[in-house]
């Protein structure tokens, strides 16, 4: 399997919460929002520029990972984007929103206010649901 | 043909280019970034919740405009983004960027200057350019 080289700043920002398929998912690591981060394996900058098969996956798992928040935060609207303005790796941000969190409505590039990490317990229960609703995904899908 | 109801918000902000296969495409009124939206023909609010078939659709439609907008305008970078933090009805922008644009590094919800809008002379340059590059890339489509 290759190596995902991840930009460097996207690194700083976030925790990594493993691979999913030719994926690296990562967790910002303000804990204001769920705001999680795909990084698919590709020489492409931008999302037209992938394969068919590579957008078919990236939807898949940005689409999974939006059930995810939905579920298991409790978000009530999903943003996804990819931006790359400052980082010009293809990333694309999945992030859930609520009225009450600490910039809504606005959206939370560069208005999310700074804040402490989240402790390692909370980070260790967000991997352990995210890995046990992939798994049940994949489940389905394989039974389907 | 059903008839898609446009949020007032979003017909308030945009022009209208037409219809693209069951979505509608917009143009922002303020001319300081290409700024494209794709408002899909859908009940869902998110883009996890269309059909496999709906978000093939969506993901074509955005793909045309984002190739468009690269050659047609000569932006450096696309965002794709599905917000809808103020406006619940599904859409998705697809905006072209460049350094030194009017907000440019920062994303264009909540930073672009109010400007002017586009002279009708523009709007219809960038109509006739727009129709010419879809029924290009249909046309190819249709031959591949």
């Amino acid at each position: 399997m290759a190596i995902l080289q991840i930009h460097a700043q996207l690194q700083a920002d976030c925790h990594d919460l493993g691979r999913i398929a030719s994926c690296q998912v990562l967790l910002h690591t303000n804990p204001g929002v769920p705001w999680y981060i795909v990084v698919p394996e590709t020489a492409a900058l931008e999302l037209h520029e992938l394969t068919l098969r590579e957008r078919l996956e990236v939807d898949r798992i940005t689409d999974s990972l939006a059930r995810f928040i939905k579920h298991h935060h409790r978000s009530q609207r999903i943003n996804v984007a990819a931006i790359g303005n400052r980082v010009p790796q293809l990333h694309i941000h999945v992030v859930g929103r609520s009225p009450g969190d600490p910039c809504w409505p606005d959206v939370v590039w560069g208005n999310l206010p700074p804040a402490a990490a989240r402790c390692m317990s909370e980070l260790r229960a967000i991997q352990t649901a995210l890995d046990g609703a992939l798994a049940d995904e994949s489940e389905r899908c394989d039974h389907s």
